[in-house]
């Protein structure tokens, strides 16, 4: 067992938590049989669970916290006063080395937080971005930041590329992945300046990757490229609205076959059709938001999820630390730095 | 005829102009036979085009324009080489006092820039916005701006706010409109500054509008509000990638409607129901960008749109003029000012 790798978890956070957390786990064992999971979280709630099934306790391990971050807390207020929550212990176990990485379910800001205190950023990265990956009609796409920068400059821009690059290559397993920034227009002149500052950089800078350029709105989901790269309000409103629109069709598509007796006949007979759409936007299958840029995997689990959602996000920090993701990120920052690309605060542009 | 409303029609604008603008007229008179319009465009191309229809020279006018502004041209350059454009001289119309508004679906920048030089905004708006309607599961949204302001302040916020109530009143015909303002959390500490500047600005002013307060991406299709207020590069980016995502769910139910031969019989029965969905979120229904705040309506129709989508970019102008869109503006500025709301740059919070 010495081996294996060991992932820290929030058994805490989330809507239905500490159950679908156990549930998960459990299904992420069938998948990946070498993962340890220590679960940070109330002993009294964890402890029947785990003895409902005897094969679990052969790759957890219960650790007693007091205390519990909520949704609501405010995370200045989760960072002075809950030094023994379940989610500060499980952040860290991956400091102390005894975990490769750690997930949530639980408050999002409160989680960036702690990770940031805890973790610190990797070298050259001057803050850590939220990503996720979307559907698209050609194969799935990173997109950050979704919300940790509501305010990027141009060095921030570039990090994020240089990270998205690294997640795509790593963990989507593309050789040369295409990324471009997200702007209001594709040629050159369009947009902020710190937008065309970034593009000028990323397409000078010898990235393993091949930089697009700018992108629209539209680009994301019509698979244009494996990464966007925005800030973090721009990000998380396209993110957001994209939710909005597919919660829209979902609607009127089964209002319109509610619509008379002939549509909920033929209904039936698409349903298995409509049933293949679905699983293909099944918001649990993209579950899992990654805190890029921190020194240690952190994955931010959605916190309505089920078990399933909360499985594939456990699934995806271990791609992460599988495939390297951090000491891909450490290499090309430390190649990038030999080549003299500016892609630190201190040699910023003027 | 001298009670008529006149439109005027950059003839000569859009991808398959001026064919569809003359049968875009066409479909318009049918549903308003009192409205005239004068075409500006190339004599020699639309003379045979009206002469084909005896009855379109009763409604219709021609002037000619021997310059016209291409989609790929700079709006600087509109501005100053192209003074006898089909573009320019309709928009001239418009301050001349011969049309009440102008529709083109040429190039938005050089039509939004010609619009500003010879018509001016309105008094109270520093900037105009641009603006457009989206379906959503409640009933359409206004949603502003979409590109005309990329980076804006707090008062830019409030005076889109504004506008797009006075919108909602008199176009979509709603009492007392919902407003909100984009951003990444409803909380009222969320987001930049200015979002919260503007925010508490509209929760005090005396609207005749419903000031909802932060709404988040997903709530403009799930139809929170009646408007949405943002600035042009989020609003740009929010409503491309609503546009991507709904190419995207066109794509895959297509693709899994094509999928096996069961899914293809399926189709057969489900076809006049997936009709529905499509006639909801036709392009063509939404079709019409309205460049708000300037002295005059000008209305700017998508490049690629076929005559049914021209009228109803005709249809919006028409209802702006009817419904006395810019009266209301003038007049709700006017009614703030006396109540001494610091709408404008000089009164803006420090």
């Amino acid at each position: 067992m010495s081996t294996a790798l060991t992932i820290a978890l929030d058994a805490m956070g989330g809507d239905r938590a500490p159950g679908i957390v156990i549930d998960g786990v459990k299904l992420v064992h069938q998948r990946s049989p070498n993962v340890r999971f220590i679960l940070f979280g109330d002993e009294k709630q964890l402890r029947p669970l785990i003895e409902r099934d005897p094969q679990l306790a052969e790759y957890t391990e219960i650790r007693h916290a007091d205390q519990f971050v909520t949704n609501d807390m405010k995370p200045s207020a989760a960072l002075r006063n809950f030094r023994n929550s379940s989610m500060r212990l499980a952040i860290n176990a991956v400091h102390d080395g005894e975990a490769a990485g750690i997930v949530s379910a639980g408050n999002t800001g409160a989680l960036m937080a702690l990770a940031k205190f805890v973790l610190k950023t990797l070298p050259g990265i001057d803050r850590p971005a939220i990503a996720t990956f979307l559907p698209s009609m050609r194969r799935d796409v990173v997109m950050l930041d979704l919300g940790a920068n509501l305010e990027c400059d141009t060095n921030n821009l570039v990090q994020f590329a240089v990270m998205g690059e690294a997640f795509a290559k790593t963990v989507l397993g593309l050789p040369e992945p295409v990324v471009g920034l997200l702007n209001v227009g594709e040629e050159e002149l369009k947009g902020h300046e710190y937008l065309r500052e970034a593009a000028a950089i990323l397409r000078e800078a010898d990235l393993p990757a091949k930089f697009h350029g700018f992108i629209e709105g539209n680009d994301i989901l019509e698979g244009k490229v494996d990464v966007a790269v925005t800030d973090g309000f721009t990000g998380n409103v396209a993110l957001k609205t994209a939710e909005g629109v597919s919660k829209f069709y979902t609607h009127i598509l089964a209002e319109a076959f509610r619509s008379s007796l002939f549509s909920r006949l033929s209904y039936l007979l698409a349903r298995s059709t409509l049933r293949k759409v679905r699983e293909r936007v099944d918001p649990r299958r993209y579950n899992g938001a990654m805190m890029l840029g921190l020194n240690g995997i952190v994955v931010k689990s959605h916190g309505g999820t089920d078990a399933l959602g909360f499985a594939n996000a456990l699934g995806v920090a271990i791609d992460m630390v599988t495939f390297e993701f951090n000491d891909t990120i450490i290499q090309e920052f430390e190649r990038l730095e030999v080549d003299n690309v500016p892609l630190t605060k201190a040699a910023a542009p003027a």
